[in-house]
């Protein structure tokens, strides 16, 4: 019943925008993105939106998510707005009260964009995979080391295996994973739950037990500027008027600027940083296996474009090599053919060559994003050079998609 | 000159409020809480901080810290106020923008009062303490356990100290560390630095090596509301009115509502739960030493209160008891005469008779909070129970006031 319900409001909605303001079938629940006992944003059944928010001299309230939704303001003061059903999965949004753009003290924040944003996480039927279960579980911690490179302390979050603490003589293999554009190393455990889903993989004997670094990818030599932060406008700058933010994604690997640029893709100071510091710090500090074979590399979005980059320019010291929702240049999700011969800095020709191949070349996207990831894994393919395609069904640039192709990653590293 | 100018600038400034809107002395430098490239909040070296919020169709906006903030609105449309000089230390603080209560953009944020406020940082010239530094650093994990009391899964964060992982025959004694009202098992890292703190204390030989268990002290069991945290009143209730907030330290122990009062305290859900849950799941998951002589409990403000609570209710399993600005009632922070036989629910009598004493009993505040802690401290120690008091100079009940405490109570224990 509930469910006709809620189909028919979608069909009648669909002809009306104005009816969503009306009330949608069924009972909402709070997000489990909200702070502790905060009842909104409230999330129906049918994936719509319920969002309040107190401001009661404020002339003009919108939720900035998607296309924006007006709030209107109820008599007790608070404003509120219903939108229109979501796609399941995790949304970064924000509130704009008089222009001023804020996070909503509703929920719990995120960050992403630059800056902490507020979230809503509308409920996934099969997201049992990132959800924690009764099952040996690992540890995520913090991990500070000193960057000669940049001149400063880093921190980077390290999951262990449920294993490492009791299985003391063994080492392990390690996936490098990056976060995306705007993002830091807090990323892939709080939005992603990678935790979780290595847990359940482990424990389910499908992916083998390994080390996962999660590193923060914004990395600033002394002296040179943070472009990728400064860039959202948002937050008052003191000179030069802000520039655009990089699109995410496609083409979001360019530009960095200063220094390290290597085989054109643009990406190089992280790469020198993470092989100067990370990694000696890392495989000082935690029981690892050695060489290519143990060390894999992905990420998402502009961190999928930074792994492209990395391992491509280092197929010695890495053997699995992973893109979420990005890649190289403008591979990763925009579409239109390219050259193997020259694409991606001209670094694919050697994955041909047996002793510079990769074990694994993966490559995913949702498949609200674009065709960029199946056109560049189908070049790739018939150019010689295997490449796994994963797709997520009806999601957008964002964590479920990544959720979803980590799930389906793990299980093929380290066989 | 420049330390001249300034405190001319501070003496004017007494004088006539206004005169905070004229620029303070020196180059103002970014808080270290902002997010990356964030130029402001901008601090001078006199301690005047300068706040900048874009908010262009506003009609008024305050910085909320202490008695608030009026900002003014520039020719470029952005609001910016700067302040009196502010102590030293950790601020919470928040926006106000035509009446709603919401997180400045420009920081990261930090859990407290409920909800993801932003905060600035007043550099502390005697802060080397809780900084990285070259020396051997431990870990800060999380730890997910399901608390059959509460029927859901939660997270601690735990501290292992730097040689855990490498001397694996080894047994450690633990320290269990609440944080305050309003906060959760976050405020200890990220707002007290404390593994910088406990590195710093170890390395130099000053501690012993132990773990730190940080865990949420909000416990609610199914069908409880969480009353705590839905006071705030800034964010949309559905019901009831919202009640007024607890004040922090004083009395904040109490009321609880349904379920496990234990000598009149009423803290007893929590400690019920980590007996029955938190300590197993750590003695399970973790290389510790058993008994009371190797567990020590602590906690700031409410968390104080918490572990005087646990603590004076079984001193079988403790032999170490920290109240930082806050332990039993009224008495962590308020002051006036106090009974021993019949104050902190009758329980203080009990630690005169050697076989239920305390090896320590810490008492600590800042000097801006009150003379609580030292009144409480006195009496104990003129009742023939010794407990050790310390104070932190020219700070209020705020994150410094904790760190400091920190530092002078954890090479105390395990001695």
């Amino acid at each position: 019943m509930r469910t006709t319900a809620a189909a028919l409001a979608f069909v009648a909605a669909l002809a009306a925008h104005t009816a969503w303001a009306q009330q949608p079938a069924g009972e909402c629940a709070p997000s489990v993105t909200n702070i502790p006992e905060a009842k909104y944003p409230c999330i129906y059944p049918n994936g719509q939106v319920l969002f309040r928010v107190v401001a009661p001299d404020a002339q003009k309230v919108r939720i900035r998510m998607g296309p924006g939704h007006d709030m209107e303001k109820g008599p007790d003061n608070v404003w509120s707005v219903t939108t229109p059903p979501q796609v399941i999965g995790f949304h970064y949004y924000s509130l704009e009260i008089d222009g001023a753009v804020v996070a909503d003290p509703s929920t719990m924040t995120y960050f992403g964009s630059g800056w902490q944003n507020s979230a809503i996480e509308v409920p996934d039927p099969d997201g049992a995979y990132y959800a924690p279960a009764e099952v040996p579980h690992g540890r995520v911690s913090q991990q500070w080391y000193f960057s000669r490179v940049t001149n400063r302390w880093r921190r980077a979050y390290v999951y262990t295996p449920p294993d490492y603490d009791t299985n003391v003589e063994a080492r392990y293999p390690v996936l490098y994973l990056l976060h995306g554009w705007g993002e830091d190393e807090t990323g892939w455990h709080r939005q992603g739950h990678m935790e979780f889903i290595l847990d359940n993989l482990i424990a389910a004997g499908r992916a083998r037990p390994m080390l996962v670094v999660m590193d923060n990818l914004n990395t600033v030599r002394p002296g040179e500027s943070g472009a990728l932060f400064a860039a959202r406008g948002l937050v008052p700058a003191p000179a030069a008027a802000p520039a655009e933010p990089p699109a995410r994604g496609r083409g979001a690997a360019r530009g960095r600027g200063a220094g390290g640029r290597t085989g054109g893709l643009g990406q190089g100071t992280y790469t020198e940083m993470m092989f100067t510091d990370l990694v000696p710090a890392i495989e000082r500090e935690y029981r690892v296996l050695p060489g290519r074979d143990n060390r894999a590399m992905a990420g998402l979005s502009m961190g999928g474009a930074q792994a492209f980059e990395t391992v491509l320019s280092n197929v010695d010291k890495f053997n699995y090599l992973g893109g979420f929702s990005g890649s190289c240049g403008g591979f990763g999700r925009g579409g239109g053919a390219f050259d193997v011969a020259t694409a991606c800095g001209g670094l694919l020709p050697q994955l041909k060559v047996p002793e510079t191949s990769l074990k694994l070349i993966y490559l995913s996207i949702g498949t609200e994003e674009g065709q960029g990831a199946k056109t560049f894994a189908d070049a790739l393919n018939a150019a010689g050079i295997p490449a796994v395609y994963f797709e997520s069904p009806g999601t957008a640039h964002e964590w479920l998609t990544w959720r979803r192709s980590l799930y389906d990653f793990a299980p093929r590293l380290f066989q």
